[in-house]
């Protein structure tokens, strides 16, 4: 008898806008009983930390709330400390699936490099473990999660199914409507963020940055995530840990390596 | 007559190790009278920062030296808002090239995914910069960073001379040594760390946790970055920003659209 299969999923859920979003709590009603809920996440914002880790400092955690099916921790790092943290010290077993999110803005397009969402659920995949970030386009504290619960549900049904191949990891996002037509598997759109900065005074009238910016989608091609989004659907990009340009790769090898 | 082309290139030169590191003060030096430079880099140590942003408190610059073909700045903010506040709001025209480092330490396989380094090389690449990273697999303060401003160089020059292609960038790291062979064209290895945490105890006698860890390689194909490493050899990774499993999305296709 295989012990394993009598367990539920044990399912890691972590975020970057930090425990106490509305995101993360909704997403945890959510998967109420779909199996052993272990939420480990920040103390407080982490967006935009992307895949950063801590290193120059040390890093703690605490147990903030325990019911039957349901363990939430918070944890003074960045997202991906919280899933290294969390695999490597807290969990008696490996994850059968980790969920980052909901989170609180979008990530299509290249803000899937930036984005603390993303780096937790790129680290999920690293380890190993099917991993799935969801995200509503919506920045609001009190933002309208049903259709993204019911959306991110779906995937991960078929997720904790099927599984996913070695290295790759998946990345929902969510327009904001109360009745979203349904799921398209996109790529990550080409494009870029532009006018990235404003300009401010501080206290002495000398000059400050805020990042601020909007999103120019160069585009062109109908499978494009961010055109998904503006007309209404959810996306879904299937992403790799495996950044390697193999085409370049065998290019330069002609100058580098003729021999090889 | 095309006046850009009278110009020398104007080369954007950042770390994750701050402008007072030794590595990027060694780069500078080997790329003098190749072309303007132009030093925009943390104010201090920004290691494992990834593609880390700062969203919610301002950033600031100053200029810190200024000489004939060199302007160095000092930034308070990480790696890629670094990149993001010289192009946007600091140089007077598009840079032709970015190198970020020499990294005090290697940024090979999956660490390519941690790296402030590579997190401000990919950032040139969304800009549509041709942008290298560089690496010594030495993380002392004085490491001897000849062999890597010489095999740098020739990177350098390949790319001034051939640009790269729309959304790859590149990744060299050196091992360390006297007379390296060469450079070997590689992918990214797959493998991860393991053994992440080191537990110790804070003032209190609460348990705090310092990130460590060693990386175990799980790649066995002989074009790896790894081995190539191990071997003595400087690894060359071009890399792309387009993370999308295109294989995996075309399967996924079939559950979630079916008609498409």
């Amino acid at each position: 008898m295989n012990m394993k299969e009598t367990k539920r999923p044990l399912i890691l859920i972590t975020n970057d806008d930090g425990y106490q979003a509305k995101g993360i709590n909704e997403l945890i009603k959510s998967l109420w009983g779909v199996g052993e809920l272990v939420v480990f996440a920040p103390d407080g914002p982490r967006s935009g930390m992307s895949s950063a880790i801590t290193s120059l400092i040390p890093i703690k955690y605490k147990l903030i709330r325990q019911e039957e099916g349901l363990k939430v921790y918070s944890c003074t790092g960045t997202p991906v400390d919280c899933v290294k943290l969390a695999i490597n010290e807290v969990l008696e077993r490996e994850p059968d699936l980790l969920v980052s999110g909901i989170n609180h803005g979008g990530n299509m397009a290249i803000c899937v490099n930036y984005s603390g969402t993303m780096g937790a659920t790129a680290e999920g995949c690293i380890f190993g473990i099917p991993s799935i970030g969801l995200s509503l386009l919506d920045h609001q504290p009190d933002a309208d999660f049903r259709e993204t619960c019911r959306l991110g549900r779906t995937v991960i049904d078929y997720v904790l199914e099927k599984g996913l191949p070695h290295g790759t990891y998946l990345n929902l996002n969510v327009p904001v409507g109360e009745h979203i037509p349904g799921i398209k598997l996109c790529h990550q759109a080409d494009g870029r963020w532009i006018k990235e900065f404003k300009r401010s005074e501080d206290g002495n009238g000398k000059p400050v940055y805020w990042l601020t910016g909007e999103f120019r989608n160069d585009d062109t091609h109908p499978d494009n995530d961010m055109l998904a989004l503006d007309n209404g659907y959810a996306s879904l990009v299937p992403c790799k840990l495996d950044v390697t340009d193999y085409d370049l790769l065998s290019e330069m090898r002609k100058t580098f390596n003729p021999n090889l």
